[in-house]
């Protein structure tokens, strides 16, 4: 497996079993049974349905499938032969309508903004359909992307649940392999598909596998970025992603709120005394 | 100030400069000087941008005034009356027809799920307009309305900072009275403004008055709803405010992720031990 780091490497059937067992238990108190997610035909969201299923049944998962204009083809395909192949229910919906119903508003948005924006109209699709569909929204978002803060806040980062938030992108093709995912999906390079030959590793100028192996010191084992130089990451390398972390940090703490008196409620109140 | 229960009074003087200096620290960290917010006409977004004005100066404050088609034309002008004797930059964006443009996709939506809709259009608008303007999105939900669930997850609970999270409605009315609001936005009822004749406290079956003197005993001083019910607060009541506060506890804390290794970054990292 050798988009895994070796450093990172898990016993991908007890992982596989904790994060299907997940979604299960995070079902129990919301009284629903089924999630609803958008399948993009990448490697997230591909793991994120066959965990489902595998948690609920093929009958509880409800996929969106939501291409934009510029999104490639490929995409869609591959999304479906998922879809195929777990027997789930999906729905179409090409967002390129609303999109420009937006960018009427905005005739000087630049590609950012655009991607942003299709990341968020597909999360007003979910969050709408989870309704009808009586679901939860199941997040794909990995933990490299979320240290790297590569997703739009409010986007594709918002959902109920995430399965696969604490696992780094090559730990989600580890258990993607182990779950038997398309080799097709497997094999192709991430992309976020915001726009034509978009791929990630290019758009930030970093390879997913060595990213992985420097939070493996930086993140999981507390190492200092001077302490990383002589485990043979470059001062240049650090930096990128250093700064990228540091930049997007706010994204895992908004909103903040100010305090005043700072009381909440956190917990359920028993109504059962009241009876 | 009759809309505010006596026992959460606040000395508005001093809450007024504490959130003032809460919105000016925040900008700290983002290397922006600016805010951009929805002006609904309402209480809440009124105080906030009085707050954001006190904080930054008009020079450093945005509005958008996002009209549906069946908001009240009433909302608007009051918007404009504030951004007028602020003097602050507004930006007037009809929803209607990017709401139009997902109900295509959506010819079953009933009014709830169309009121969500329009609430996380707004989100995509302002978050969008943040980037041109290099401001953050300041939010303006208020404690009662967060304790209640009343808001729509990522729609109008999304947001950058707010600055009135956790100030009781009545609290809202009692600082807004301080900044010298407009009479007639005080006046008026409360109403999320989704569809023609709503308001608050019609739709919720309560009175913010009486809400706000529950969470006062509930909340700030920690009694039981059995203690409550010698406090005069009746069964029905409280049952009807519990179930709500239950219902939509799970808002404060999306997206629940995954735990494997439960490591991640909380503090930006220093980069100048490598230079």
């Amino acid at each position: 497996m050798d988009k895994c780091p070796s450093k990172l490497a898990i016993d991908v059937e007890l992982v596989c079993d904790t994060l299907a067992r997940f979604i299960k238990n995070q079902m129990g108190g919301t009284g629903l049974q089924r999630v609803i997610l958008g399948l993009s035909g990448g490697i997230d969201s591909t793991l994120a349905v066959y965990l489902a299923v595998k948690a609920l049944g093929p009958e509880n998962v409800r996929g969106l499938i939501m291409p934009f204009r510029t999104s490639s083809p490929e995409s869609e395909a591959d999304a479906l032969t998922v879809a195929d192949e777990l027997g789930i229910r999906t729905e179409k919906i090409e967002i390129s309508p609303i999109v420009d119903s937006f960018l009427t508003t905005a005739r000087d948005a630049d590609k950012v903004r655009i991607g942003n924006i299709c990341a968020r109209v597909r999360m007003v699709l979910l969050f709408d359909r989870s309704k009808p569909n009586r679901a939860i929204v199941l997040g794909t978002g990995n933990k490299t992307e979320v240290l790297l803060g590569y997703s739009t806040l409010f986007g594709d980062s918002a959902c109920s649940i995430n399965p696969l938030g604490d696992l780094y992108k090559g730990q989600v093709y580890q258990l993607a392999e182990y779950v038997g995912a398309p080799q097709q999906i497997i094999d192709k390079k991430p992309t976020a598909d915001l726009w034509p030959e978009q791929t990630d590793e290019g758009e930030m100028g970093i390879s997913y596998y060595e990213v992985d192996r420097y939070f493996y010191y930086l993140v999981e084992k507390g190492f200092t970025p001077v302490e990383l130089l002589d485990k043979g990451f470059d001062a240049d390398f650090q930096r990128n992603i250093i700064e990228r972390v540091n930049a997007n940090l706010f994204k895992t703490k908004v909103p903040i709120i100010a305090r005043i008196s700072g009381k909440t409620i956190k917990q359920p109140i028993s109504l059962s005394d009241l009876e």
